[in-house]
C-alpha cells in the first residue's frame, strides 16, 4: 500500500525536475568555482545563476543571497553573527516565544554572553502584535527577530509592519521565512528585511543547502561562523555545494513560476480536510489564525487524546503526520507553540500538524478523512479523560 | 574533445554506485529522523547504517562519528569548539605553518581571542619534525593541530608519532584527514587521535556533507557551532542531510573495499607521471616528500613559468590541472605550502599540482605527457627568467 505523507514540514521530497537540473553535476561535469579552468569558471556561472533563481524569489538582489548548510546554519549565522559584529556594542534582542528552536537556542546561548532578550508573547492565534514589538524597543535593541509564519500552525505574522518599526528606529531585522518560502510571496525590500533565512528543501530542493539574505552585503553587519577559504564573500568559508546550490536555484525557479496556482490548490485541499474533521468529528478545533496562515498547514486537537497515538495509529494505517515539528519532538514536553497559544497541556499534546506539499491529492485527503474518525473513537474509548457521554454517541 | 581532469583534490565527481545509493532518499522515501512514523525511523536507521560504514573506514567506534557540512564547517567546530569550551582555560594552541586554510583561519581568529598560536615550521619535503612538536608542548598548551597529509604537496606527516605526543602528555590530538581519507589505511586508535576531520566529496561521495571524528564523544570536550534542534548529539544541530549522509556511507563502504588495489593503481600512474615529467622536461622538480607521499599526489615545479599561464594553456589542450589548493588560488599571492619548504616566490608560481583519481587512465597520462613538453617550451621562450642556454637546446 502506497504510504500517504502529511509531513512536507518536517523533509520534502525532490522534485524530479530539480534531480534534473543538479544529476550532471553530481557524476559528470566537475569543477570548483575557484578553480581558473573551464570547470571551475563554469561552476562559477552555475552557482551566480542559482543565486538568481533564489534573489528572484523573494524580490532582492542576487548580490545578497549568501548559501549555507541549511535553516539552522542560517539563522545562527544571522543571530550569532549580528550579534557579534557590533563596532558599538548593543546588548538588547527582540524575539517571540514562537520561534523555530534554531532561533530560540541561539538566542538562549547569547543570554549566556550578556545579552538582554525580549521574547514577545503571541495571542491564541499566534499573532505577535506588531505594538508590543514598539513597546519592546529600547536605545540599546540591537535586532529583533521574527519568523514570517510559524512552522507548526502556520500562522503568518504582520512582518511588513514589524519591519516597518525596525527600519524607522534603525534596527536589524532578522526574519525566518524557511517555511514561508514558496508558499506566500515574499518581498524582502516592501518588508523592509535585513536578514532572511531561507531553506532549499521546503521548496522540493535537496536537503543540506539553504541561504541568509543579507541586505547591503557589503556593509558587513554580520559576522561568520566558520574561517577559511573565504568563500560567500567571506560569509560562509566552505568549498560551494554545486550540485546542491544548482538545486536550490532549480527548486527556486519551479516555485516562482507555480506558487500562485499550486498554492491556490494547497489552500482548497486543506480547507476540505480542515472542515470536513471540525464539522464530523466532534471536540476538534484549529489551532492557529484561520485565514492567515500557510496555505498548506493545517493543526488540529483532537481532545482527550495522546498526540503521540494517534500518530502511531495513524502510522499503522499508512499516514505520515507530525505531532509537531520534527525538530523538537523527540522531547515529551509539550510543542512550546501551542502552549504559547494557551493551550493546556493535554490539548497541546492531543494536536495534530498536518502539512500538505506538492504531491498532495485530493484522493490522499479522502482516505484520511475515511479512516481518521474511526482512529479517534478508538482512543477516546481508551483515554481516562473522555467525558462518558461523548462515547456514547 | 572529451576533457582530462588532474584535480581530483579540488572537487571529485560522485561514484555512479553512490548516487544510486542515494537516488531513492532524493526523491522518493521521504522521512525526517526526528519523526515518530515508519519513514522516520527508517531514516534513522540509515544515518546509523552510514555512520558505521564511516567508522570502519577509519577504525573507530560509530558513535563517535558527527555529520557536518564539510571540511571547513568540521574543522571549525574541532577547533573553536574545543578552544571555547574549557573548564580549565588553557590558551595555547601548536599547528603547522602548512596546514589548509580552514585550519589557518580559525587558528588566527583564536589569536584575536587570546590564544597563543605556536605555527611549526616543515622541511623542505615539508615535513613535521615531532620533536619540535615535543619542544613547544607547555603546560598551557590545549591541543595540537596537525594535518594527516598535505592537500597540495601531499607529504603525509608521522601522525602516529605525534599522537603518541599528544597522548603522553594529555593534549588534545586533531587531525584534518580531509585530503587522506581513502587514500592510505587511517587507524584513529593506534595513531592516538582525538579529534579528526574527514569530507565526503575527496572519496567520490557527494558535496556539502563531512564528518568530525570525536573520541570519547560523551566526555563533551568541544562545544558546538550551532544551537537548535541538538540534532547530532548535540554537537551539530539542524535537520539532517539524510541522503547525503546515506552518500557518504556508500562511499565509505566502497573506499574501504577498494583503496588498496586502487591506492597501488594510483600510485603507478603518479609515478609515471613524475617520472617522464622529470626525466624529459628540464629544470624541473618534484615538490614533497618522495614517498612519504599519498598516491594520487603529484606536486611539479616548472622554472622560469608563471604556473596560470601554464594552467590556461593545458585547459586549452583540455586539461584541468591546478597551481595549487583550489581554496586559495584566487589570491596572488604564492602557496604558504611550497614557500613553507622553502621555494622562493618565483618557483612557488611556478608550480603545477596534479591529483588523479578513481577515473585516471594511463591514457590520460600519455595523453598529457604529450602535450606538456611543447606547453613548457613555448612559456619558457616567453618568460623573461628562461636563461638563454636553455631555449637552444
Amino acid at each position: 500500500m502506497k504510504r500517504i505523507y502529511f509531513d512536507y514540514a518536517a523533509a520534502a521530497p525532490v522534485d524530479p525536475r530539480v534531480v534534473e537540473a543538479m544529476t550532471p553535476y553530481l557524476t559528470e561535469i566537475m569543477g570548483n568555482p575557484s578553480s581558473v579552468y573551464t570547470e571551475g569558471r563554469q561552476a562559477i556561472r552555475e552557482i551566480q545563476n542559482a543565486r538568481q533563481q533564489v534573489a528572484e524569489l523573494i524580490r532582492a538582489n542576487s548580490d545578497d543571497i549568501v548559501f549555507t548548510s541549511g535553516a539552522t546554519e542560517s539563522n545562527n549565522l544571522a543571530l550569532l553573527g549580528a550579534a557579534f559584529n557590533q563596532k558599538v556594542p548593543k546588548k538588547h534582542i527582540i524575539t517571540s516565544v514562537i520561534e523555530h528552536v534554531s532561533v530560540l537556542d541561539p538566542c538562549k546561548f547569547l543570554e549566556t554572553q550578556g545579552f538582554e532578550l525580549t521574547y514577545l508573547p503571541v495571542d491564541n492565534e499566534g499573532l505577535v502584535d506588531p505594538n508590543e514589538v514598539l513597546n519592546a524597543v529600547n536605545d540599546d535593541t540591537l535586532f529583533i527577530s521574527v519568523m514570517y509564519a510559524n512552522n507548526e500552525i502556520g500562522t503568518i505574522q504582520p512582518i511588513p509592519e514589524i519591519g516597518k518599526i525596525a527600519n524607522e528606529k534603525g534596527i536589524l531585522f532578522h526574519v525566518d521565512a524557511v517555511d514561508t518560502l514558496g508558499q506566500i510571496p515574499i518581498d524582502v525590500e516592501a518588508a523592509h528585511i535585513d536578514l532572511m533565512s531561507l531553506s532549499a528543501n521546503t521548496i522540493y530542493g535537496p536537503r543540506g543547502v539553504a541561504a541568509l539574505y543579507i541586505k547591503n552585503i557589503k556593509k558587513r553587519r554580520i559576522q561568520p561562523l566558520f574561517h577559511g577559504g573565504g568563500q560567500e564573500r567571506n560569509y560562509r568559508s566552505g568549498s560551494e555545494n554545486v550540485p546542491g546550490i544548482i538545486g536550490f536555484g532549480a527548486a527556486a525557479e519551479i516555485a516562482k513560476k507555480e506558487m500562485e496556482s499550486e498554492s491556490q490548490r494547497l489552500r482548497g485541499l486543506r480547507d476540505k480536510l480542515i472542515v470536513e474533521i471540525l464539522t464530523h468529528i466532534p471536540k476538534t478545533a484549529l489551532n492557529g489564525h484561520r485565514t492567515k496562515r500557510l496555505p498548506a498547514n493545517a493543526n488540529i486537537r483532537f481532545n482527550y487524546i495522546e498526540g503521540e497515538s494517534l500518530v502511531l495509529s495513524l502510522d499503522m494505517e499508512g499516514f505520515a503526520v507530525a505531532t509537531g515539528s520534527a525538530c523538537t519532538s523527540k522531547t515529551l514536553e509539550p510543542s512550546h507553540v501551542l502552549t504559547a497559544i494557551g493551550l493546556p497541556h493535554e490539548e497541546a499534546h492531543g494536536s495534530l500538524q498536518f502539512t500538505l506539499g506538492r504531491w498532495t491529492t485530493e484522493e490522499e485527503i479522502y482516505r484520511l478523512l475515511e479512516v481518521l474518525p474511526d482512529i479517534i473513537k478508538r482512543l477516546r474509548m481508551m483515554s481516562p479523560l473522555t467525558p462518558p457521554d461523548l462515547l456514547e454517541e
